[in-house]
């Protein structure tokens, strides 16, 4: 069993680095810190090493004290664990310390993953690379405390988008209700994870429903974001993540499509469809890609021209 | 054990009503709809009386052949379940049914609950009258189907915030796992009851954004919505519903209130807090009521005048 050989590998080690991907997210994360606080308690001397700084929203999360950003010069561990990690490519900068290492580990749940370490455990049943630390954890006989738990549940809790997506199983639900068990805090993490936004983020969204059109009786929204109405509402571009949801979820709406215009001129567009549109050949026309549901491509032009375009190529396939 | 007494009288009896409160909401409908396709099975002729139509996005509920709006003229049944209803004038017009009954009974998780039935069983632990139902279904052996788990899953998920609130327990989430083993599409459920807005709703958000404003810091932020703002978006009284977490949400903000000029020219406020002001007692003081952190009251007056009345009001406890 893939568990036992990499808990061994855990046991023998003295110095241990967690990688998760760059850009690391709540699963990322959690997962890291997860981890970290339990080999932290077999006096394993663990690090994480993040690419950049932790975003905001995720302060509370317990285990920082055990991280830190990469800034080149990679020591040398004997066992280095990547989390959540599709490619070498996702390790950013600190593949270096990757290379360097005794032992490698990859623990990841997507199934593009390439296996590129040493030792591979990819489970692609697994909502959130939470869901397979707490099952380490579990094996390893680590009692969970409040702080492992509050992290593995927010790894769990993001990777799901709160328990809503089709990864969603009853193992993800069942191990809930153990993290749950020992102490975790539900609605005062869902309110900070979910439900905290920024004024910048609240006005942009204001302002994307004031520019919203729907085509097609309604089945296509479109929304235009210019660089100037970033701006005059102090937005940056990450705020710009979640936009295209606002025209999806709309009673009706089966395409939602937003055009952003970026510092560079060029235009970003993302696609969203909601049960019958693929999206990802339109994208693809534009040397785009993605899902049938999520797509996007960046393209020149002039916005109104490329708007129009899109829904031309959109009310075909409608 | 009070869910035996309940078990049997629902053996002995034929004619049973099933009767969720006014305006049932995705716990009252779900919980009455998954209780009605059980007795189906076991040949009981249950009925579901609603007050009014159920509400759009959950018609894609199963068994509504089991249930019909009541019109007045009550039958006779043998057995009355009261769901989800905290006291006598939560039944509305049907309370007649509920008289004219040869049994009652109560099942609730309101700790308010005025135990108005012949039989009673308020659980104040479960997250969601869903939890109740399941728990009896689960005794009576009476085996789960895809149907069955739909109606309990909407009942638990809606009444938790989508496992959000601090109601949400480790039994709320085993039980949810069940549920999904039983077949619930958790996406689709998800994206039909929590994502889908109309159009009206999203202009309405959009307009709300648009008149925010914030005061004392950015720790208090205050929407108006007149009568003339409501109808220039085609939106409806019910359509302000919820509109009061988009202040909320904001970083930094403690309190937000949104004053909504109603058609008869009073002023409807509804106040929220996120962790240390009591709005109850803002609102108890203009004759309204509530919670510590949700609370609502009604007024007379010019809308900026209230608006500059509160702000004093707020900023004092600020």
């Amino acid at each position: 069993m893939i568990e036992n050989e990499i808990i061994s590998l855990i046991e023998k080690a003295d110095k241990i680095a967690i990688l998760p991907h760059v850009s690391a997210d709540g699963d990322a994360l959690g997962s890291s810190l997860a981890l970290a606080l339990a080999l932290n308690i077999l006096n394993k001397k663990p690090v994480i090493y993040f690419e950049e700084e932790m975003p905001s929203i995720y302060g509370f999360l317990p285990g920082k004290e055990l991280s830190r950003i990469y800034e080149g010069k990679p020591d040398k561990y004997e066992l280095v664990i990547a989390l959540d990690t599709g490619d070498l490519d996702r390790l950013g900068k600190r593949v270096e310390i990757f290379n360097n290492a005794g032992i490698t580990v990859n623990i990841d749940h997507h199934p593009t993953n390439t296996e590129f370490a040493g030792v591979n455990f990819v489970d692609t049943n697994a909502s959130a690379v939470g869901e397979i630390i707490y099952r380490l954890l579990t094996m390893m006989k680590i009692g969970l405390d409040k702080d492992m738990a509050t992290c593995l549940y927010v790894a769990i809790a993001t990777d799901t988008g709160g328990f809503r997506y089709s990864n969603t199983t009853p193992d993800t639900h069942k191990i809930t209700a153990d993290l749950i068990n020992n102490g975790v805090d539900v609605s005062y993490i869902s309110q900070t994870v979910f439900d905290t936004l920024s004024l910048q983020k609240v006005k942009l969204m204001g302002k994307a429903i004031e520019n919203l059109e729907l085509f097609e009786n309604g089945k296509l929204a479109v929304i235009k974001i210019t660089d100037d109405l970033l701006k005059s509402v102090g937005a940056k571009e990450e705020d710009c993540e979640g936009i295209v949801n606002i025209g999806r979820n709309i009673e009706g709406v089966e395409v939602a499509v937003v055009i952003r215009q970026r510092a560079s001129g060029e235009l970003k567009v993302n696609f969203r469809s909601k049960d019958y549109v693929d999206v990802s050949v339109i994208a693809n026309r534009h040397s785009g890609g993605g899902h049938k549901r999520a797509a996007g491509c960046t393209v020149k032009g002039d916005i109104n021209d490329v708007k129009e375009m899109l829904v031309k190529e959109i009310s075909e396939v409608l």
